[in-house]
């Protein structure tokens, strides 16, 4: 175990309550040691660092402000928690973050009181804040009584469509509710000035008189690089679509912009919102993501996503790679396509580096399209760029094109254009927990009319998909993959259009037949060693895809044995559900046949690493194994069948 | 027939390519005809009237000026285009509009060339076009090749988040993009005036010196109501949340507002536009839902949806009604329950007439929330509401509730929060067509861990589902109702809240057995009645719950009959795969089981009566007669089993 910091102050709170009673300087020592915790815990866990350490003032100064768990304290995304975690009763396990049985990487509300609402996609927290101001409004039952209602929100997510629709919501309903507004500079935009007379004419208006003092010292207390920053803080915005008008014409009163990490500033402004505010305001506070770490301030991404590293240096552990992950063979795969067609295209919702894309930008910066938080955007854009006869891939994480599912039936499915998804985080994804799960994309998409719907199973179909999405112009077409490395097979030079509908035999055998859809290929195909010793050689079949479906090859393996089991990353609708439909429709089950189908269970299952989550799920290469034995009937205990 | 009107010029017209030669003048008389045989073809078929005939000079405008089909004309919404529609190529079929084989009542890609992109839900129209403007600059192969884009979208769809993703990127991108703002004064809020000021700076700015005379005139030239109507321009836009500034600030050049019936205007702009922008513009146009029909101007919502009517007196024809409405039922059921329990609440999103929660806003307006077209801010909004200790009845359209489906996944079924959601259009929905049809609920909802799934076989059953979901605190519920009429049973006084996970057994029988999700059940009945003469008496059940599944029920009608048929208003993934999936598990099949469930078949069903869509989905009585009777082997041409 690393060195632990000297946390004199923090080690004697038992919550924020004892916050309120310290002076402020106090808090800001208080500060000083959250800060060393948090850096010092995911140290040793990996996970969200530098969204943390943006905020940690501001997590100290609210949880001392207002009064939690009272006042509700909803954060968006929440992966920059940590610190609020630490002060919320969970500081003894903070060092199990993201890990099996250990707290969550976000917010959770079976995890906390001090967590009214859970959240990990963005762009949620102003919805739900808006909600419990409307709950305590009208007498909701909630336990506590709802006090303040409180969402804080990244520059970024307050670009997505839905923080929008819920400002012009909040600002309509006029209800008190408090937006904080966390801009830690991550975008870049030419700075355009003009605040301080934007600033002169916000405090000019009443109710806000009272803030006036507060405000202004807020301003002129800002240190050089913060008066940059608040300069550059309306160029971020237009960047990014709004501004201080535009809350303005929302129906919010507008404060800031502040210094994020000054606590006399977060103080009194927090003060003085929590004494006077009869409305809906937002709070502009300019933090800087990773903050106060130097290896962090001085990383491109600002310690994003970390490894667990060594605290001095700040260098982190790398795991050990066999194989290259299903990402990178996507986006190189995808670049080997677009070299040789002018018309491929790569869109992204603000996921360029983990859906690979990011290659891509560079090779073809004209053909690559990051949209932002924007995924209802991003797919009728594509289908847009479809009409127009371009070969759009729309790279989204399963999980997130749950954000775009109107647009894919009713833009893409209905008119048949061919939009390519490229659905990375297929199946559970480990650390990230049930928030993440690609387990519904499957069930979504088969069931529209003409749709194609691929999944890899290893990295090397994964490359023959990708071609044959871009030579598929008939409709739509989807493949998807999972998190993490490849099985490590052998690569193909460059990927070849498959047979649109036809699934493969990879080992034949007899009596059952496991026919998978997807990257559990390798834990049949384990399940199939283990059962060979037992006498039982299971016929093993990649279906490729859930649709169409290979009816010829599902209803041979039907005929030709006992037992058939489908296996996928992924819940109940899917492509178990169209093997079931056809086999019903053909009479398959009038006479017969042992059929199973192998999904997700009926539960949200908590983070673990994605080999302990499988086997929550029960769909590891034993579980396979015990599948076909009971479905054979044959006894667990005996050696052989 | 009713009195055609006189169109000299209109019918001289072959395409909108005869529209460039005429005069100005000329074209003002195009539009005079073209608003006539407006009103003359809708009155014969009824559909959307007041959208339409608030266009009717913008269409003739643009058409004349634009090269279109070259040229793409994206409408958002699309029922504003049956104008549009009589002017390109399609006057001969436009009293077909809405009707079986007839003109979509929308715009479709497989109708015509000068539908570059179909619509039906709102705010799609800027990523399209956005999309077209991408494939443009880089050589997509769409044929025509592809000049303008040009995007029309109303005030309403402009308020959406997905409208204002697509703003946010094509500010960003700066690519050459026309996105008409037709504000139809639809909204009401009080003006704030500023508009000269805001008009003046805006015209100072270059590259649009050139405008500042067409738009300056188009100023002066409006009539006294209009000005009013520029007045009130900036206070509407404030109301839904952008404004003038905005669009600057999302990188558009802004020109307006103008008169969207003043021809001149129109035609001055489009000209100055078209041959003068270089980057994304936005032309806000001031119209008049219903201008120029007396019934429509008179009529509270301008004439919106109409059944056929007389032209000369604007009566419309009122259908007989048998039954109450499984709209009106839910809201008065709903009512009842609110009146006993002050935490009910209803969330809508811009469709307070058609889920009927009109009424309940007028009873509980404090506990009535219409949050305008934003369906994923209405589930979180209501799940921050459950959160707090609310009841929440989320009432969207089952087409409409996939744009919130990430919600659903992510802030209600994860959390657990008991969000009631009242899901109507269940199932194929009629005139508006494929569109709108409400065929994938079942399956996106019933895979979600801790989700209970209800469908309601009649008005009673919705009335009691009503009270269950108000009663069940326990997690997310929804029930689902399809559109139209209810079957004419006899209405309980009060709805009795359902065991959860319990079906029912409507009539005994034997050798097969109908297990029906949802309204589909009179026709199961219909069925059984039919059989009947042949001998064969089904024995039929309602299965309430799509999940939990009555396990005790569904595995006591497949050991008691020969075979079991599912039967549900929705697609493969939904009712029947989850009752096979128990059937597998629980090895019914291992021993044989004539299993068969009939779903909403793998196509996009066109627009006709439902009935007649339910014909083609293979699922009226006869179709469920015919299931059975090649299911259980027996000759359909013999008189009895």
């Amino acid at each position: 175990m690393a060195d632990r910091p000297s946390t004199p102050h923090l080690d004697r709170l038992r919550g924020p309550a004892d916050l309120r009673r310290l002076s402020d300087g106090e808090l800001s020592l208080i500060a000083d040691e959250l800060r060393a915790e948090t850096i010092s815990a995911v140290s040793e866990t990996g996970g969200h660092l530098g969204a943390g350490l943006g905020v940690v003032e501001m997590t100290v100064a609210l949880h001392a402000v207002f009064d939690t768990p009272r006042d509700r304290l909803v954060w968006d995304v929440s992966h920059q928690t940590y610190p609020h975690k630490i002060l919320t009763g969970r500081r003894d396990r903070i060092r199990t973050l993201r890990q099996k049985d250990g707290l969550s990487g976000f917010t959770k509300r079976s995890e906390s009181v001090f967590d009214p609402f859970g959240a990990a996609h963005s762009s949620t927290s102003i919805s739900a804040a808006l909600g419990y101001a409307v709950a305590r409004d009208l007498g909701g039952t909630a336990d506590p009584e709802i006090g303040d209602c409180i969402a804080v929100i990244g520059d970024g997510a307050m670009s997505a469509g839905m923080a929008f629709e819920a400002m012009n919501n909040a600002g309509h309903l006029g209800k008190r509710l408090i937006v904080i507004l966390n801009d830690n500079e991550m975008s870049i935009a030419p700075p355009v000035g003009a605040m301080s007379s934007y600033l002169s004419r916000l405090y000019a208006g009443a109710p806000f008189q009272e803030l006036k003092a507060a405000a202004k010292g807020a301003v002129s207390m800002l240190p050089p690089p913060f008066r940059e920053g608040a300069k550059r803080a309306k160029g971020l915005l237009k960047h990014m679509a709004v501004g201080g008008t535009l809350f303005e014409e929302l129906g919010f009163s507008y404060l800031g912009p502040i210094d994020g990490h000054d606590m006399d500033q977060l103080l009194s402004v927090f003060r003085t919102v929590k004494a006077r505010a009869d409305g809906p305001i937002l709070i502009h506070a300019i933090t800087r993501k990773g903050k106060g770490y130097a290896p962090s301030e001085a990383a491109a991404d600002r310690g994003h996503g970390v490894s667990k590293f060594d605290v001095v240096t700040g260098e982190q552990a790398k795991a050990k790679s066999n194989a290259p992950s299903y990402t990178s063979v996507f986006a190189k795969s995808l670049m080997q396509e677009a070299d040789e067609d002018r018309t491929i295209t790569a869109v992204t919702a603000a996921m360029p580096d983990g859906t690979g894309l990011n290659l891509f930008a560079e090779r073809f910066p004209g053909r690559s399209f990051d949209v932002g938080i924007a995924e209802q955007h991003a797919v009728t854009f594509a289908a847009g760029q479809a009409a127009g006869g371009l070969r759009p891939f729309c790279a989204i994480y399963s999980t997130f094109l749950q954000r775009g599912y109107d647009q894919v039936v009713h833009d893409v499915a209905i008119q048949r254009l061919p939009v390519r998804f490229a659905i990375d985080r297929a199946g559970l994804v480990g650390a990230d927990g049930p928030t993440h799960a690609g387990a519904f994309d499957v069930a979504f998409l088969a069931n529209l009319p003409g749709f194609t719907v691929m999944a890899a199973a290893d990295e090397a179909e994964l490359r023959h998909m990708v071609a044959t999405a871009a030579a598929h112009d008939e409709g739509p077409i989807a493949f998807r993959f999972p998190r993490g490395e490849g099985t490590g097979v052998e690569m193909p030079e460059r990927g070849v259009p498959l047979e649109i509908g036809k699934g493969r035999i990879v080992q034949e055998g007899s009596r059952v037949a496991i026919l998978s859809f997807g990257a559990r290929l390798s834990e049949a195909r384990k399940a199939a060693e283990a059962l060979s010793a037992r006498g039982i050689n299971p016929t093993i079949a990649d279906a490729r895809f859930a649709k169409p479906l290979d009816r010829e090859l599902i209803l041979s393996l039907a005929a030709e044995h006992e037992a058939l089991i489908t296996l996928e990353e992924g819940a109940i609708g899917g492509f178990g559900s169209h093997v079931a439909q056809l086999l019903a429709e053909e009479g398959v089950f009038d006479t017969g046949l042992k059929f199973r189908s192998m999904v997700l269970p009926d539960t949200f299952i908590d983070q673990a690493s994605p080999a302990d989550m499988y086997a929550d799920a029960a769909m590891q290469a034993s579980d396979i194994e015990r599948k076909v034995l009971t479905t054979l009937g044959v006894d667990m205990l005996s050696k052989r069948a």
